[in-house]
């Protein structure tokens, strides 16, 4: 909904491009940067510090404090987080949920996960809801295979569970104007109707489980920053709801296998896919945009640059857990000891049988999936 | 939504004032009047022609002569009307489904019964969710002791039942922008964007029977003309979706018992509720604008006028079915011989035997709500 200038910033609900500033996200959406004093917390709550914490893959937040505070004080927590289903599910889809697990793990939180089925489908004019619905289901699959538990976590189909929210989308709504929507989400008068009202539904989440469970439940919503103008608005009007602010979690986006720019499901071929055969995905890694020299001789020579490579980008994100090592990786490709051929084949051994259980995780879910999605209250 | 000015017509969906022309508003809508082919049509389907058709009470109409060409050629026709739940019903409100009840005896016709408690709690800042959903079942009972069948009537609460409309009612909203929506209900950016949306949500039963059956079902909407922004929406998208345009027959507006303007509940002592005990509306009667004389002796020598009498509106709306009684009535009137007080007190002897009667069939009406709404598709 917004011209795209080459090389600009730009971080919306529906677009995210450019050369992304993380320092200058926190300015702009006015968020604070996760400081020290909630890392100790974290740790001390998890016994470990998640490697997307220590890597600040998990960056900035709002009223993350406040939401750890409720935790330690013994108060009710929930989380809540989403899906646009509009295609298969890549790596970068999977970090935040692999750290939303974490998260459930840890603070043994329900887990409201809204797959917005509706928003896609209005946001195209070529596409139809069976296709959207058909991603709900597809999609599930994959979250399910990151090991949630089925007794805490409640997949929505906007679509197919619209009787789980429409109450409170209307109680949103009523209290939010198509000027307030306009301003915020950059929304035009031409834009149809169903899109202006989804905001409404989008916010339910934020309230479902304290509705449901007819108490004021504190809600953490880890995800990345884009869709940070859901929560301001949903934030605004949340006390006046009599529920509680929902507080944010924000990742950093996964990388594509191009040069800059997040891991996108429009250009698959630098996209590695959760249904991509190893086979598939070691290509697409071969192919991938590094930091190396044009030549081994050089690459000897004068050595790689990881802070631009997306094959490190990889191991930093996903597949290094081991911090030591990493740092041994990184000086390796500095100091020119290791060369991009033999780096990518690594990684697309590690992401070859990553992909491998995972896959057979997947098959699996579809056995449970009925387990996952949203009931009726007892 | 609009300034009213004494005594000029307003008719939108949100306000009916003023003095009204019908003539005009079949002008300013852009509909027909009933033509002397359609009565005899109606005529011949019914084996009499209803007192609602004869007086012309519903004097216009949208394709109607379509509908019932489908009908004789055998193929499927349904019915489709509705109500806003934010109050009780008042004899206003039953007039049209007195005649949405022959049409379904006559032509066999399933009718889906819209109760918008979503869009009435989205109008009004103090009106909650459970006050309107409240009316959708106290109304619902007035609904059915009209005498309904309960195998062709789908009773849908917005809010309740919303799981039968979402889907379709995003099909809809895709189609409309909110220029189209502005401009046809006179909205404002300041409006909520829940009451945005609404129209999608009552466009929806247009093609509900038709989407249930996997068949185009020619639809016919008996309501009042103020309703007619959101057909003349829905008309627009409809073939776009697959389905017929929906016809529509369109009733003029049941006088309230005071001087012009419709009954309406905002004015109670004017109206005359189903739940009102016979003597409460005996009271209202008696206190009623009449077209007599200010005294006994006068009307004796001049006689009334029963155009402008809202007691002669009574007997002409519902209460006198016999066109030669009625006439007979309107003479005594005119010539003197009926006075004011005689003619209030038969309509309230009248009246009080039909809330007596009715009011009975309401209370049965609560062991067989549950029959009447809507069901998921076997």
């Amino acid at each position: 909904m917004t011209e795209e200038k080459k090389g600009e910033m730009v971080v919306t609900p529906w677009e995210v491009s450019g050369d992304i500033d993380y320092r200058k996200l926190i300015e702009q959406f006015g968020t604070k940067p996760i400081n020290q004093n909630v890392l100790e917390k974290m740790e001390k709550h998890a016994g470990y510090l998640h490697m997307q914490l220590r890597r600040q893959i998990f960056f900035s937040h709002r009223d993350l404090d406040w939401w750890l505070n409720q935790y330690e004080q013994g108060k009710p927590v929930g989380l809540y987080t989403g899906r646009g289903p509009s295609g298969p599910v890549h790596l970068g889809h999977l970090l935040p949920w692999f750290f939303t697990k974490h998260l459930q793990d840890v603070y043994g939180a329900e887990l409201y996960f809204q797959m917005t089925d509706d928003e896609k489908f209005l946001l195209k004019d070529d596409r139809t809801l069976d296709q959207t619905i058909g991603y709900t289901y597809e999609n599930a699959l994959d979250l399910i295979a990151t090991g949630l538990d089925p007794e805490k976590t409640h997949i929505i189909s906007d679509t197919n569970d619209i009787q789980h929210l429409y109450r409170l989308s209307l109680e949103v709504a009523k209290r939010i104007t198509y000027s307030t929507i306009k301003s915020l989400f950059g929304l035009k008068d031409s834009d149809n109707i169903g899109i202006i009202f989804y905001p409404a539904i989008q916010s339910v989440p934020c309230f479902l489980q304290s509705a449901r469970e007819n108490r004021k439940v504190a809600v953490l919503i880890p995800a990345a920053i884009d869709q940070d103008p859901y929560w301001r608005m949903t934030r605004d009007i949340s006390e006046k709801m009599g529920y509680y602010k929902p507080a944010q979690i924000h990742a950093k986006f996964l990388p594509g296998l191009g040069s800059g720019g997040k891991m996108s499901a429009s250009m698959p071929e630098t996209a590695i896919f959760t249904i991509d055969p190893p086979e598939v995905a070691r290509k697409k890694i071969m192919r991938a945009f590094t930091g190396g020299q044009p030549t081994i001789k050089e690459q000897r020579e004068k050595g790689g640059n990881p802070t631009i490579c997306s094959i490190y980008a990889y191991y930093f994100f996903l597949f290094e857990e081991d911090d030591h090592k990493l740092l041994e990786l990184e000086q390796d490709c500095r100091s020119g000891n290791l060369v991009c051929g033999e780096c990518k084949a690594r990684l697309a051994k590690i992401i070859g049988s990553f992909l491998v259980d995972f896959q057979e995780k997947r098959e699996k879910a579809k056995d449970v999936i009925d387990d996952f999605f949203i009931k009726p209250v007892d």
